[in-house]
């Protein structure tokens, strides 16, 4: 618990000393942002913020995360390892994403199939990990019920699906200042605490293994806090690919090895909808060949559209993700 | 701990109900916000925007707190009673002060020395509960130390300057909108958790004591959250002295029966540099003849004349009380 509030307050606290210098580098370095053709209108302005800014996320939280955790490099941290691997993993998908974007000058990517091959490799990586883990296995949680449900070896499948699916939706809900970052900053938080409460069920190297996750889960949070003083509207850093697919790959790792990937539809609610409406989108466009249910996909470009100002979008999507995540810890408590 | 997080639900989704209803009404009855004239001039759109959403904050503790408290009205609930009336009782001073700047057209309000007065009654009251009840008496805690302080019959006049200066820095904090909003939800979650653990530490009636005044301080937050809805940038509904008055003592209140009123100085910073910068600016004023260290008093105005965005200072302030209110736990722990 004390370790778990030291790395959210170190990490805040080097976020906040590294910012200062890491932003001229990036402006230095012209890693900045070349606004996607489609974005509405009033994101033109935001040409030229230094993007990347998951570089700073991943690296505070390295850093604390390794800082602070107990136990050697051993069984006992292989969780938060693991996690950690990843999100790093997925860090470089949105790097050479971020990368082809900024060298083009046209805000384009990876491919596709480049992307998803990598994105499907690593995710059966992780999964085949979970799977055979002595703490997870194929038996997930089912909240609210008290139960469990065994998928067998169907498990890997389905968790390379939730793993891709929750990378790539908080990739896409990455579209306002400070959204993603005040999303995942409560995110973490609450694995956080589902970790200190998983870890408090075992005993011995168990818990440990599993308090190490929870420090993880604390640095990010603490990590996406001194980001948030650089990215708030309006911006002076974007997280970027980079940091977005970072955040996705803790939030599902860190889920899916507290079993608790069910619990996602609770606590990853703003990145899932940002998908659906995504798909919704693009489906009702080509079964009408050309009509929109929304006025720009992801969701929250349609609430901008419909002319509520940034940074009330991003505390009501804040707010609703507080309250389902206390919804997500009252179902497993 | 499941019934807190309960009371910060039902809170949030009781207020995103209230206020819809309120909005109107309020609207109708002209309880219309008469800006300050010496308020920053970005400050005049904000004319005419309703205020007292405090009634709506505090209607919305109530009926929570009291629907999820356990226990009757007895020995086991007068913790959670006496911050209800300390905090109503300043909701009263507030409204007064609100209803004399409606009819006055002016933003004037009570003078002081009526104010100060009630004030004062209110907090030798409080003061006085604190003094003579078995949980709290004249010791209080000393934090990181972990000794105890005793101020014996000298915590009266202590206690009392503290519940004054703090209900009168939360309504000097109320000035930038989601401000004192954002920081009492903080504030109140925290207050939360340290009743929560103070319940953990004792037992029988005491802890259902604890826990009660634990569940007061969550229905506030979830009030708190709920009421951000309509509070944030631009704002569509101001807490008004009503909704700040309020706030102060229900912080305050929880603080002194914590016997954690030190800690004020990490929970309460926000308020209290509100305070400590309108101090420093009259008195350097009167000092100089006529020059100031801020643009202008409270800090947050400074800070919004330097030409920071309402939205960005919001969040920083919501982010460092987010830190220091975790150091506040540490303290603790």
């Amino acid at each position: 618990m004390q370790r778990m509030i030291w790395a959210v307050l170190a990490a805040f606290l080097l976020s906040l000393a590294v910012g200062p210098v890491l932003l001229p580098a990036l402006k230095r370095l012209k890693f900045g942002q070349n606004v996607y053709e489609l974005a509405p209108k009033s994101h033109q302005k935001k040409q030229g913020v230094p993007t990347m800014g998951g570089l700073m996320i991943a690296l505070v939280t390295l850093v604390v995360a390794l800082a602070l955790h107990t136990g050697g490099f051993d069984v006992k941290t292989d969780m938060m390892l693991a996690v950690l691997l990843l999100a790093l993993g997925n860090l470089c998908i949105g790097f050479a994403d971020d990368m082809t974007k900024i060298r083009r000058g046209k805000n384009g990517g990876l491919t596709p199939s480049q992307k998803m091959i990598c994105q499907a490799l690593l995710a059966a990586a992780f999964a085949a990990y979970c799977y055979f883990h002595p703490l997870v296995g194929d038996h997930i949680i089912v909240p609210f019920l008290g139960t469990e449900w065994d998928l067998g070896v169907l498990y890997i499948p389905a968790a390379m699906f939730v793993i891709v699916g929750t990378t790539n939706s908080a990739n896409l809900l990455d579209g306002l200042d400070g959204l993603l970052g005040s999303v995942a900053l409560v995110d973490m938080a609450t694995l956080g605490l589902l970790a200190l409460f998983a870890a408090a069920a075992v005993s011995g190297m168990d818990a440990t293994n599993l308090g190490n996750l929870a420090v993880l889960c604390c640095a990010l949070a603490g990590a996406c806090m001194g980001f948030l003083r650089f990215n708030i509207y309006p911006a002076r850093l974007f997280m970027g690919d980079t940091g977005s697919m970072f955040i996705g790959g803790a939030v599902v790792g860190a889920a899916l090895l507290l079993r608790l990937p069910l619990l996602l539809v609770l606590i990853a609610f703003c990145m899932l909808i940002s998908s659906l409406s995504d798909i919704i989108q693009i489906t009702y466009f080509k079964l009408t060949h050309g009509k929109r249910v929304f006025k720009m996909a992801p969701i929250h470009h349609h609430f901008e559209l419909c002319g509520i100002p940034e940074p009330k979008i991003v505390t009501m999507y804040t707010l609703v993700t507080v309250a389902l995540c206390l919804l997500a810890i009252l179902s497993v408590a």
